[in-house]
């Protein structure tokens, strides 16, 4: 089946991300999305290819709080394209935090690195400090942790399972109101358009209404809320499944009733398409049951995958570097 | 002299280390460690010739508990092949071990690293991360803190400075009851035979039955048991020291009385061989005087550095590197 | 303007500092530093020709106590010279403090890396680690936490300025009794002779006698003591700024007065040469305004990445590697 890509005519120049900045995926175009998304795909068949690509540059972690798996999908990403990192993740930071503003910290670190993934508990951070300095700086997550690469590594995983981020059925489960990652999700693919969201989840944490708003100001995306996944999983593309965290309950028998109907299992996959994908941010605590691992359904762990591929190519694109046999200005690929 | 190597007579394919996983050394065959030792003794010999081995591998490095020294050990050998890595060690670890399974972590990390060297303070983690993953799992320590590297560090030496790891008397001194290094020793040794152990503890700290069950189980290896270093070090080939804790004892004047009996010192060395060789896992606290160190018959740092050599040979062994120069099959080397 | 460098005859062998350690600044001679500023210009021009200079070379990062700034300017000074990093910092060394001595950690890990950074809560720590191994120790802090590295930055920094580090009127600020980065500054400036210091520091925290002394007993610099540094800065070639720290007073009252006396901001500024530079450590608090970052006077980012320059000229001078290009024994620049 031939790759759909969504439907925008670029010239060259839309796609130069060089020197850019990504807090949010809004500094993104949609086209440059797309752009992304071939690349990465580019760079899964030509990993030898491309390990030189970004010789002699170097990556700053800045992870004020801990966060392994995105900071090691950085530093993976950085190393397989032939750069260097440097960095601290947590409780190292001690003297870096101490009274130092994050804006005296990047200038600082600027002096050493030629692009910079940050993590902060603060909401905003990022953004402070992408306005501090020349070098790009990547949020990998501030405050509410949605962060614009882990949508990347979203909509990679959909592109790999379908060749298509457009024309799709996908149902997001658990909690829909503090879950940002699906939030981010949904927003981006409104971008593209033509997808229906399945929004499942119990009454005390449906979607927030300006998600749902976001939705309907679209031209062909539309939405259904639900509570029940097993009536709706065998109409599903996708699965993304999140979280249910016991926090967000008042009491802990709503915390259990509720749970268990939105765990995955090998029971309720029997519903679904053969070909659905399940999708999650990781990591899970118990809401898909292991046994659903080994299904070729589950796509979680490709996630993580297509996650340090698509940071290959937003840091190759930021930082400017050539990869070797790679068409920047694939026309045949940009079509309606 | 020539070196003396154990007799086994072997095909190529039994060398086959490729993708393996080694969590106990009950996992690599003796002739599979004497072709490491081969291995190893040839890196030395060469490093810039091995220096871009593993170029674009990666090592992750999970240490769930500080082992600074093992970590270390484990990253020079993989950056003296050329290869990364990444990682986390202790308290960097707080998102990972957020309710995550040992499983799901690495599953996670197979997307970024091409082999892993995990250290867990829960006895069976290291077998649970090697079951759950494709790519290679190295025990870098769980529960009781044996592991397979360390003991090849000390065959290693042993094979340094004697050309062989047979036919030789060796003094295991200290806490016998609860160093599991030496168990370990023991029962490879036991593998290549033509051992004579001598077992030198207070007799609180003796060593375990299931020990000297494997001893007399040996076609060729034998051992004693003495309370005193002293009347017996004139026999030693070499001596293994262990730490002696304080927390083992009942009371502090049990501890003192004991502690000093097991110290080597420059004195007790008088009564040793020229050719003796003082072995220790490290870190000592203070049963090997400093005086010592600059005595040659002191290998207990040459031990670190043959621990990271035989860490270059088994990572380019399971990893299926090639070694520039290096002879997969010495059948010149494997003779009885 | 051609450059002034310091008027000393020096033959080839003078420059050698292959396998030295570096505690303090006693242990390079002042010719040496002369090269050592010449070598880190040379770098900054010629990065990408110096990028593989330290191939295969490793750097061990030993920091007790975390500091992340330095540890980032050594590891990227490693990586921008082709070599590889190992290291810890901070949290992670547990099992290296656990009872073992510093000497023992450094027997070890000389068995792993080529030249060694170490930071350290203790007076004294340094000069240990660097007794105890043949490799290149480098003090990055210990105790009072003055290190050779950043009065190199220092220097470089003026170097960069002012094509010289002699014939300069330099100004100190702020807290002169406990800051040991500016003694040790001024120490090293009185070897090269002709600077004329101005101590601009409230009583309570004014220059100690020794340092004073030292400045008498050079045969060209000379000082003054003053408390208003608006009456002063019209006459300064560069401007030292450092930290007032509250604990250092006696009452709140004394601390917010004195403290607004000596930060500097735009309108202290105006008061100042168009050509002034203005020097601080960093990490800041409040003493220098942030409006003051965008005047081309404010050279403290560049001493971030003058440290660094200066840490690589360092690194390769002591690992005995050649930067391709440079001219060793360059005596059109060492000259009266």
């Amino acid at each position: 089946m031939a790759d759909k890509i969504p439907p925008v005519q670029l010239s060259k120049s839309q796609f130069n991300l060089v020197g850019r900045s990504v807090v949010t995926l809004d500094d993104v175009s949609a086209p440059q999305i797309s752009y992304l998304l071939r690349k990465a795909r580019y760079i899964s068949d030509h990993l030898p290819e491309v390990s030189q690509a970004a010789a002699g540059k170097i990556l700053a972690t800045l992870f004020y709080e801990p966060s392994t798996r995105t900071r090691l999908s950085f530093e993976t990403a950085m190393l397989r394209l032939g750069g260097h990192v440097i960095g601290f993740a947590g409780a190292q930071n001690a003297s870096v935090s101490k009274g130092e503003s994050i804006a005296d910290t990047l200038k600082t670190v600027a002096n050493y690195a030629d692009v910079v993934a940050i993590r902060h508990p603060k909401e905003g951070a990022a953004l402070v400090a992408s306005k501090s300095v020349d070098i790009p700086v990547i949020n990998a997550g501030d405050g509410g942790h949605m962060h614009p690469t882990q949508t990347l590594a979203d909509l990679a995983t959909l592109q790999s399972r379908f060749s298509r981020i457009t024309d799709l059925t996908i149902g997001l489960c658990g909690d829909l109101t503090f879950g940002r990652t699906v939030h981010s999700l949904i927003e981006t693919l409104c971008r593209f358009g033509n997808v229906k969201f399945v929004l499942i989840s119990p009454k005390e944490l449906k979607m927030p209404q300006y998600v749902l708003d976001r939705i309907k100001a679209s031209q062909s995306c539309t939405y259904e809320e639900v509570t029940d996944l097993t009536a709706v999983i065998g109409d599903l593309d996708a699965l993304y499944m999140t979280r249910v965290q016991k926090e967000r309950f008042f009491n802990e028998d709503d915390y259990l009733r509720l749970r268990d109907t939105y765990i995955l299992d090998a029971a309720k996959l029997k519903l679904a398409k053969p070909t659905m994908a399940v999708l999650h941010p990781l990591p899970r605590v118990n809401e898909i049951a292991t046994e659903v691992d080994s299904d070729p359904r589950a796509a979680y762990f490709e996630q993580v995958k297509n996650g340090m591929l698509m940071r290959m190519a937003l840091m190759s694109s930021v930082l400017g570097v050539k990869l070797p046999g790679f068409a920047e200005d694939d026309t045949k690929e940009v079509r309606a």
